[in-house]
């Protein structure tokens, strides 16, 4: 099983490409969501075992209802809402829209639509988005290829996000259920040693570069001054994970910032998220099901907590967004994305600054706050990412669940510090 | 559409019928199950939109698991369980099995087993169970044919559950969704005049008669002393309990008890449970979907709290179980059943003493407690009454939901003065 | 240290008493409630540490309002209330008064008014009520009696309460505080052996005689049918309730109602209320401070489901109240009482029929429910009883902080089965 | 009424002062708290209305306990603790002294020890902290010092609480009691006009700068890249802040980050946390008791998520901690301070850069994290400030119940964004 080929230069980074490689992006991405959920069983369509893990079904129609209701609705002449109840049960959290929305935690709790109405629902949304990139007057194009781009870039996110869901649902239930027995997995080994790489200081540019699409938070490009450090070659490995699990680690209050000792004490957390002890040592929860625990892989699924304990624990720290983004500019997007198909983190190779990109999401030490001079879209989009900007912490570089053609050096990433399930390692940094 | 015919004299309620009238009588309560489910979407087979309301996927388990349990493992040579772990996720609540059981509130997290596993499941239950009542020891048969008798009646048990848990679980989806929009309905109409009937007092005997099938907890028969009364000869309508809620019954501390009041004021309930204010007036959401509110219908799905208001704001009062006995019995068990395939109460006739068996299940003024001399069976079954006798209130009678050869006259059945899911209605009494 | 001496046939049971022997039965039972508070520090009267203790501050004024909202404000001319916010403040639950009232939970949440304000609020309304009773017009004495008996028996029930609530507060902080480490001690001894005496059954009458105060919860009088049973001449001791935690009570879920399991689930129950393990063995908590168990001591502080876990142990059951009644009924009440001073139930004499009255309240197997044609009062006085006729049990007796001159045969004390803050023990029963 | 004088260059920011002085300054500091509580009634001491704000009595024994035990217990040869259970009561939260601490939202659930035995305790603490002052071995006296620095620093700490807590749980009570009815009040009047001071960007070094006492989380100095900026010259107004209230503030999301809107829903927040709408309109609870809104004076007790959305509806924004430590630095720490005995924020004067030091904290954009090679003390002393560098927002400048010598251009307070208990305003910033 391969996904399809990302397109070079492809649109959702282009919007002053050709229409008909729009369109052509369009299907791409359209197609790739609902690719991801040929393994699934109906009934895992509308699984939700937790307030942040939502029902396949539920991605499948938000990410139209977002075609629906910033570009269809306003743009295409005609158009024809599908269902007149979807922008209340499909809307996730734009509370400028008006009509409100149904609860989040609650999205697993509508057997209707069916998911084959869900599918009718995608593929009215592609009829009329489709007419809509062919014929959108010249006046209007500059909008909307603006919003075609914010829009495809959505629906990868939660390509990203229907990866993870899924795991997280079928995690939760006793049997494992694998989403595919079939994916490849990497043969158990050593992982290469750990090595770093100096970077120099100064004064730096980072954000945006205003070359291909960007997200409005990730603007305006701005100078900081970095002091010198050195950054580990690869991510920190389950190997040295659990030595720090053996080590007593989640018992040394010494290791923890206050909240994620709470978060221990209130949940006995005693190991990353799909780690199971078994009589046969520690085994992991993945896509392909329960597996021994692969000692060359990169530790995956911690919270940020975990990662500042882990550093801490090993004398080190975490980088900070500025250092990672230093230290990543101009080198080539390449690792393991979700093209791979194997839908997990593989041991790095050696060499310097290996998995930079791909893999696993990297916590940096930064708390997701605007750059200087931000400023948010008007309307309903700009909740996109500016009403966030409070409690969480960065993350960078993508993961195996990515789309290799929606990151780059500039990609700011957030989620509360106590998030465990999306795809998210730990690379260590030390002062110079 | 319509059900499998009942037979008479029934199985589940003769323990001493010849083994084949045992073996139809087996697959007439099987197929019961299956039958109704078939309106359903896969979707629908795994939705729970609350603790209480199960998906329709477990219970189909679960029954087949109860003869598993309690009638294949210990009683047919060579059975193999279908699958190891489903005594963990398909017990209910028997704490004495030890495997433990799946917590409640999460029987929707899980999407696999699937649907068709599920009934692969069912039916492989069925084939053992087709061999064990036609191959089982003559000196086993008394223990298998009393289990069969507790299974199939356990199971019609879960047939009236799977109906108002899908109910429930429809009504909580905003778009109402029908389980069968070509279900009957009863014309609009004025209910036939309130009138009582008068029923003597003295010394009576309630309790299981010691012919056919009875739970343990309708004995020992026993004597009870009675005031003469008078009892409604219908229940209490739609169109009643609607002058209640116009004359602000909800908001009259004073009609409630002190726990009744809580639960409106943390609920903030307002009406019956499937009652929806709208601009044409009140409508009642039905397995036909959402239709106007019938004022001839039954008042139904009112909790305890609510059926006692209604009594002190009407001036009269709830019967005892005992007398509601008393009044029933001798009686021939009629009225409108699940059989009917109807699935909703209807207006009553004219006449002493209608409606007392089916439409709604009636809330008596007496507690759940065991009476003089009671005893639960020994082991894991003597789980299935006894340990529920504090705290819940006694409903008589039987609903539309209730297969006609399940009922009696000394049938107890008990929920949680809050609970309204079920159909519930009222009858009301006065003192003569 | 001893408390006041109660009067024969002392006014609060006796409506008809001369306006002085009310006046001196008035500042009696006033009086008693301040002696209670006599060992506290300032810091103790504040003091809640659940929902249902509240502070002795709270009881104080508590009282001090019923009297002023009961009968000063309807019966005395040109009666001016103490301050306007304290009928807010200081209402406990009567939902009819329409001021609404502070929430029971944040009792312990207002350091103002003082202590001494509230002392000079009973004064003023001690002053007020002498007034009252010596000077009421004739043609409302029968109604201002009336209440004064309702008010004073309120009182002394929350004298009961006070004594439980600086119980279970104090028992809440690790240093242990004692009330009184003056008060009286048994000396630790072997319990006399458990006998039974045997009752006649048949057609009895139970309720108020119509002699005396009684609640409207004892009315009307009325007949009931008893089955011959015996009853235990003592309550159980510590002794055998440690047998029964020492046989794994507390494990074995086949003793336990499904509401009682939970509830040791939920709370990690292992043993009553105020038992401590240490290194000595098994200590309790009393109002002396912690102390070693006495095996001959009635085993106290149990909720209803751990009474009816014990008696199903011990292949008993608990009598029902009708059963108590019947027992009860022509005996003197006599026993360990709030009078003695002792605060703690003390080992049973030999003898038939010991412990009816005072030690600890008896559990029965009777739910709180009117009986047949009761009627409460009308208006907020009617709430007293009435609205709380669902989800408790009745308990019979009288305990060691209840006024000897408060119970009798038909009293009826109810409380919610997981409720244990109470001197509630165990008499067990069985079928003649 | 006023408070003690404070000594220039005062010990606890003076490490290398003469013991004599150190003395001095340890009596002065230990009496500041006993001065402050002077106005409580002894059911005051006890108080706790939320987990945050603990009870005076705690205040007083917990920085009684942390001389215990970071000075007293290891340093003072022969030293008897006062209480061996103390260490587990008055410990707060430092988990590695391993005796563990009663639980933090239970603090107001004591009653002992009484408020005098804990004024006992004081005095215990002081006769044996005055003994180590003077005779201290010199090879101890750095670390003994060092160490007493950061204990007075911390009363004063816990002086700022005591204000805050006694403020917030008299707040609670609805009849609004004053802790100090003779405190001066600020005539009512119109604000001074808001205007702006320009400051230059570029390199700048922020942090401690080595001179006097600071905490570890004011270092290591390091340089930051600043770009020009203005900063309000005085705090954001209560007539500025009723405006924003007017205008719908509180109902308008497009204002507002996504936790604080959810704040908003959960909580109902619709003004500043004393503020309470009254027929006369607004009035504000203060510790003189509840009083008229007065416009000119800074709006106080608002969290992150109002002072964002204020600054955002102005069309400003919040400066950064930089930012705000560059505009301080070099400038007299003079304001408002608990020194003036008012205990409230006053209104400002005409002028640039008006309010930096004392009236209100001020709320900055910038998350409270490490500064760039930030190292946290070790052992349990390193909990101080290290362990809560994840979730919470930095806060500038001091408020009006903050010693003045206890603040400094480098100080660092920090809350949780929806934290309002504690003396915080708003400050605008805009880029030049």
């Amino acid at each position: 099983m391969s996904y399809p080929a990302p397109i070079k230069d492809s649109a959702p980074n282009n919007p002053d490409a050709p229409r008909t490689d729009m369109l052509a992006d369009y299907r791409r991405v359209r197609t790739l969501s609902e690719h991801l959920c040929e393994p699934l069983a109906i009934e895992d369509y509308m699984l939700q075992t937790a307030a942040e893990a939502s029902p396949p079904k539920w991605h499948l129609a938000h990410v139209s209802w977002f075609f629906e209701t910033f570009l269809l609705r306003p743009f295409l002449p005609g158009y024809r809402v599908f269902h007149p109840r979807f922008e209340y049960l499909f809307n996730s959290y734009y509370e400028q829209t008006e009509t409100g929305f149904w609860p989040r935690p609650e999205r697993g709790l509508l057997s209707r639509p069916t998911v084959a109405e869900v599918y009718d629902y995608r593929h009215h949304v592609d009829a009329a988005m489709e007419r809509l990139i062919l014929e959108a007057a010249p006046t209007q194009w500059a909008e909307v290829s603006a919003r075609l781009g914010i829009g495809l870039n959505h629906e990868q996110q939660h390509q990203e996000l229907l990866i993870t869901d899924i795991k997280y649902n079928l995690a939760y239930n006793p049997l494992y259920p694998a989403y595919r027995p079939d994916l490849a997995q990497a043969p158990v080994a050593d992982p290469v040693p750990l090595t770093y790489t100096g970077v120099e200081g100064g004064s730096v540019r980072i954000g945006a570069s205003g070359e291909g699409f960007a997200y409005d938070n990730e603007s305006p490009r701005h100078e900081v001054l970095l002091r010198p450090f050195r950054l580990a070659d690869r991510l920190v490995t389950n190997a040295e994970f659990r030595e720090f699990v053996d080590d007593g680690g989640y018992d040394n209050v010494a290791l923890w910032l206050s909240d994620g000792w709470g978060q221990i004490k209130t949940h006995g957390w005693r190991a990353p998220l799909y780690w199971r002890a078994s009589d046969e040592g520690w085994q992991e929860m993945t896509l392909a099901g329960l597996r021994p625990l692969n000692p060359a892989e990169p530790v995956c699924h911690v919270s940020y907590y975990e990662a500042d304990a882990f550093a801490r624990w090993a004398g080190k720290r975490l980088p900070t967004e500025a250092e990672w983004e230093r230290a990543a500019e101009g080198r080539a997007v390449q690792g393991h994305f979700v093209d791979d198909g194997v839908l997990h983190p593989r041991p790095a190779a050696a060499g310097p600054l290996q998995q930079l990109y791909g893999d696993c999401w990297e916590w940096t030490a930064s708390a997701y706050l605007p750059y200087p001079g931000y400023r948010a879209v008007e309307g309903a989009l700009g909740e996109y990412n500016g009403k966030f900007m409070c409690g969480q912490m960065v993350l960078r570089g993508g993961s195996c669940a990515t789309s290799q053609d929606h990151i780059r050096a500039s990609y700011r990433n957030f989620f509360y510090p106590h998030e465990r399930w999306q795809f998210k390692g730990i690379r260590l940094a030390e002062d110079a």
